[in-house]
């Protein structure tokens, strides 16, 4: 019988806890999202954002940007958030229009206001297994609620599906910093069902309406779902919940599970970086 | 019956070819190591370095500082490399005395004249998937003779025992970029021999001696061994060759395997960079 793993719950008190320390401050931190063009999902997720920053007493500010924008001027708009003494943290919001280079644009924001922890400088130290300012939101959720529900991490077999920076790789490195054995899938891996009933933790991050079902699962596995499929039924995870839910030992739901974390990471990570720069004020 | 992969061979080859470029070049590329204290071992490597260097045609240097020198003096001396036009690749030689940090240390190499690629930068720019200035030695000159000998990569299971930021953390992300689907285990990692059975390139990287015997290998495995251990019967590989050797389709020998090509790599990234900085010159 699986224990339902409740980010929903989890984010929910660590979002308290940001907000009751936040009203203890004078200064409050600042988040600026950028967005670029007028991508639906993009805005709810921006909008979201804001929401949340908000609801814990921090100051925010979104900028709007034509899709045309070009290259330069979006570097031109990070510049001036690099400088901006009351800014904190800077996230991107992705996707970017084709025609941007992606990485040349994250790559821009600086390290110390890099709050989604994307650039270079704090992807390497992560994987260099070094502290970055920040850890990357989603892998930081993810194992968040690993350890607020006890799972044992340290020798254990953990497949990742997916190669993404925005998750697979990073919560790959995480891992490994706390000793597990970790399988990186991706889609060219033959033989998946194979791999994942040796293991012991399964983090899916594929993007595949219901992809992972029972066959994949060995009785008493750990499932962390990331994926967020929007179907005509609704948000649906990349893990079939009802076919794999009486194998497993702790599983997450899509939504109310990683999704809810990844949000009140981002609240965690802009306290975090305001924090860092406040100390460095001389 | 193995095919041996002739490290040695393929990295004179490499060796030649630089060789004959850098004979073309008015300027020459000049390589800069950093050496603390009078470690033996770090010795012989040094000079091993400096005399392929030599024998390349590159100008090189080697920087020999006393084991008590403080972090303050040994950042000083990087920081006039960095600023030293002549000077193109710069490597610290490890391992640094204990009382030394040694992330401060490597991060602050200007990271276009990181020859070891162990910046922060670099390093994360390798996570990321994108092209780094240089990718480390060790593990750019596994890839080297995978490519060499035809041995595919794409697909394939790849176990790889040992997660140090020198080898076995950059060889997975350059196979994950190659499309692998990699495991890496450590220290902590229960039921390696199940894994290695399943694994069709096994590369290890863990320093001990004889470490994996053919029990660890199913037929047709490729095995890339990049231990090497200084015993009383000389060097030897983390693999029993002549326990796997029948079993294996491609085996590197110790010496004569991986430990040529990282040399080789090393005079090959030296080189890039050289022409990297040229290409900058306005």
């Amino acid at each position: 019988m699986a224990v339902i793993i409740d980010g929903k719950k989890v984010a929910n008190e660590v979002t308290e806890n940001i907000k009751q320390k936040t009203s203890e401050l004078k200064q409050k931190p600042k988040l600026a999202v950028i967005i670029v063009g007028e991508n639906p999902a993009s805005q709810i997720y921006v909008r979201n954002k804001q929401k949340k920053a908000e609801y814990v007493g921090f100051n925010s500010v979104v900028i709007s940007l034509p899709v045309d924008i070009s290259e330069e001027n979006l570097l031109e708009q990070i510049y001036i958030l690099n400088e901006d003494k009351n800014i904190n943290a800077i996230l991107i919001q992705l996707p970017l229009p084709e025609n941007i280079n992606k990485q040349r644009i994250l790559e821009a924001i600086d390290p110390i206001k890099d709050v989604d922890g994307f650039t270079s400088y704090n992807f390497g130290k992560l994987a260099l297994g070094y502290k970055p300012y920040v850890y990357p939101c989603t892998p930081k959720g993810i194992l968040y609620l690993l350890d607020e529900y006890n799972i044992p991490i340290d020798g254990k077999k953990v497949l990742v599906i997916g190669r993404s920076n925005i998750v697979g790789k990073p919560i790959s490195f995480m891992l490994q910093n706390r000793n597990a054995t970790v399988t990186m899938a991706n889609s060219h891996t033959k033989n998946l069902k194979e791999i994942s009933l040796s293991s012991e933790i399964i983090i899916s991050a594929v993007g595949k309406p219901n992809f992972i079902t029972s066959e994949y699962i060995s009785d008493g596995s750990v499932i962390i779902d990331v994926g967020i499929n929007r179907t005509t039924d609704g948000l649906i995870g990349d893990v079939d919940y009802n076919s794999v839910f009486d194998k497993t030992s702790y599983i997450t739901p899509v939504p109310g599970g990683v999704g809810p974390m990844t949000i009140a990471m981002l609240m965690q990570n802009t306290f975090e970086l305001f924090q860092l720069q406040q100390s460095l004020i001389i």
